[in-house]
């Protein structure tokens, strides 16, 4: 278990904004340990509030900041990055997911962050495997969520294989029961579709291959306990168990009738949908048991935020491995990472880009700004942007992936002020940290090690450079690239001056 | 070099529509011998003819249409195949290239091609390699183009490091001799400029290292002559030369007075501009001789047609190369293209996608297609047609390129019909090569060697496919896939029928 001492809060926080429901955690650090102290779920399900042109109701909404304005209250008085909020599968569905993640993050006073489905199923992992502990040999995790279906293939804490597909609970029940209406024909129909879903990705679960199956989420926890109420088990899902159920569930005609033993009512709209997801799951890996595990993706966003605070940030790692990948020359990186902060020291205060965030944000720019050079050497600030946009980085928030994305996109030729402009309120501050980053990279454009101090003077559209007595005057190439600087900073509306 | 009796031509002809000048090389095949017989070249300073907003004006392209209708009757009964028509620089430029391209294609009666800066530098290594034979040492060749400048380190036959910079004689004439007026200080602006292109590149060719320098293009020909004249060598290009003709050149005011001993009167307007481009390569490059070859792009596209056709299709390494880097699996491709190859030579005629062209680029397509995996798993279609329109592919023309992008975006979910119909006469035919290859790939869903015979009959907008008795009914799941795939058909308006 990460040590929690350096994180400096006392009280930390996960919320999952999830496609059926929302959960909260909140636990205190106590000598490094994570003691939970509260936990509350509220079914939202605001996958069912999606209509056909992917837009969110306002019902839904609604319910959904209601829920967050009672999560809010076991959140007062905790300072800004004690708390994580991640928001899965029907906010990325969602085209007006802004609407909503902007409200959320005002009620809550804390940023919302989308992820991607390969970010969820890492931080499931990680919550399942904080839960079991070390264990023996490689799990097989699965997931069924409202909207998404995660299956991960891991060995102790660390996640082998990560994988996200395209069906839900909430989704399917709303696809294939959409009148509440139960049959056989209905559900086969929903089984099928799962199997076709799973045929993505059993060929590379079998090639990893697994020793213990283990089931996170509601779904897998309600059949369960109803095979236990059956006295088929004790509380794990099996093959026999599963059968039955099923036979008993296609009894009932209409999902709001539906009475099974050891499920609450409240899951009667969902349990079929869910069921023939797991069937599919069985019967396309050949599973026999599953075992469930009360650990979930908000554990998992828990442990994760404190492990970034113990300097065990899995986006280092994640960069590293993309620097890797596509060659890019980390002596290189090395020197535009150190010269960007040391000018970021320089210009923080007049261009308010004081705290860790920003220094944060240029420093992973710096980085990886030359990646694109693997794609092709034409234009590749934007292929490198492309890269940025689209990899499966974990531990990386869509919104941050976005934000480097921009920056690497923006460190030669045009900016591209109006992309940054567009983010909202911090968008004129990414803009400066462009700037930063690419008066970095001028001072190395040799390559070489060495580079002049300079002293800087920043107003809110302008920037002045000292160069060192006789220094620029030395190099006539040097000037030429700055003043053709001064002509793109120019085009972004912030002046350049040089002496 | 390469044989050629393979080719089955007796005559092969390279066009090379470059930004100063227009060349065509025809050569006859004489038991695997290859003898130019013509060689033309006019001065159509295509590049002149862009205007600030990138557009070619009316009259350069009628000039370049004339000079056109001049070559087509060299090539009057060359066959489709024999005949390979470049273009470069100045049509990359151009935003209404199209217009340009359509009618030159007409005019020659064969197609012309689209290149990329580094797919022109590999084919000048090559002409420039051919020329000069197996040679010792690594070689650094130079060429000076109208609107762009090749820089290649190769040994023997092999280019080792590929650059283009957007730097040329005619463009640079325009940005900095804009009014045909000649002094130190306009000269010094077209020399910085350069080295700051020069700056992009210096450090990856110092890191490969060269023993030898080579020039080609008509620039480094008349500087070297110019430099004879002066009593300074026997037409290679030194470094004591250049600064003596710089200062002969720069004693005239006006570019139109310039009078050269060895330069002919017509290369005056872009003299002074090639001149600052190689006395900047010099300079950055620590040059201290260059001798100069008469082997350039238009030898080169004549050395790697024959190529094609001899079984040294580079673009075949190029497409290896991609699959390793992007780590695809190799076998999942090879059954893909197998079966993909199988269904079109039975759709082919009722299809009309008769001919080595459509196979060939079915064949490609289906060796790349899952190469977006690497990226990210969501999306991958769309990752892979990325990379494969963005890539640095030896071989390929930027029009092919775009066709293997447009096969792998379509490979699954929505085909795209729209993009590919917007291509023109052969969007349909390449709207059904996705069919066929999206067939291929649902009967290997499961990866696994077998797949059924199929009976196949195609329609103007339908096809329908017969299996084997009773093979779909025992494959429920396959089934429900190919019912889905004649919804997303159903989209691109062709109807697919099982039975």
């Amino acid at each position: 278990m990460p040590q929690s001492s350096e994180s400096g809060f006392s009280r930390v926080a996960a919320i999952d904004l999830g496609s059926n429901s929302f959960h909260i955690v909140v636990a205190k650090l106590d000598h490094g340990e994570v003691r939970p102290m509260e936990r509350l779920g509220e079914k939202v399900q605001l996958a069912a509030g999606l209509d056909e042109a992917r837009q969110l109701s306002e019902e839904a909404i609604a319910r959904g900041l209601e829920c967050l304005g009672r999560f809010a209250q076991l959140l007062r008085g905790m300072p800004r990055g004690s708390v994580r909020v991640v928001a899965t599968s029907a906010l990325r569905q969602a085209k007006n997911r802004q609407v909503f993640i902007r409200q959320a993050s005002q009620v809550l006073g804390h940023p919302v962050e989308l992820i991607s489905g390969r970010e969820e199923a890492r931080l499931i992992y990680l919550g399942v495997a904080h839960t079991l502990g070390d264990g023996d040999g490689k799990r097989l995790v699965m997931d069924i969520g409202g909207g998404s279906t995660e299956f991960i293939i891991g060995e102790r804490f660390e996640p082998l294989l990560r994988e996200s597909l395209q069906m839900g609970c909430v989704a399917f029940s709303k696809q294939f029961f959409p009148d509440g209406k139960l049959s056989a024909a209905r559900y086969a129909k929903a089984y099928t579709a799962a199997r076709l879903e799973l045929m993505n990705i059993e060929q590379s679960l079998h090639s990893h291959g697994w020793d213990n199956v283990v089931g996170s989420s509601g779904t897998i926890r309600a059949v369960g306990a109803a095979i236990a109420a059956m006295g088929l088990g004790k509380g794990e899902v099996n093959r026999d168990g599963l059968l039955k159920l099923k036979r008993q569930v296609l009894k009932c005609e209409q999902l709001e009738k539906l009475a099974i033993d050891g499920v609450k009512a409240d899951r009667n709209a969902i349990l079929p949908a869910g069921l023939a997801i797991l069937e599919a799951a069985f019967d396309a890996l050949g599973l026999e048991i599953m075992h469930h595990s009360e650990g979930a993706l908000r554990e998992g966003v828990l442990y994760d935020l404190l492990g970034r605070h113990a300097h065990e940030d899995v986006r280092e790692r994640s960069l590293s491995a993309l620097v890797e990948r596509y060659h890019a020359d980390p002596q290189q990186a090395l020197r535009v990472e150190q010269k960007s902060l040391l000018i970021l020291s320089k210009v923080a205060e007049d261009w308010h880009l004081q705290g860790p965030l920003w220094a944060e944000r240029l420093s992973w720019a710096a980085r990886v700004h030359e990646i694109g050079l693997d794609i092709a050497h034409s234009q590749y600030h934007k292929h490198g942007a492309y890269l940025l946009e689209h990899s499966d980085l974990p531990g990386f928030s869509r919104h941050d992936q976005l934000i480097v994305s921009l920056l690497v996109r923006g460190h030669r030729r045009g900016l591209g002020a109006d992309r940054f402009r567009e983010l909202g309120e911090d968008g004129e501050g990414l803009l400066r940290l462009c700037i930063i980053l690419r008066l970095a990279i001028l001072l190395f454009r040799n390559r070489e090690d060495e580079a002049p101090i300079l002293t800087l003077t920043a107003g809110e559209r302008s920037l002045q450079i000292i160069f060192p007595d006789g220094w620029l005057q030395a190099r006539s190439l040097t000037q030429a690239d700055f003043e053709q600087e001064a002509q793109w900073l120019a085009k972004a509306g912030y002046e350049l001056t040089l002496a």
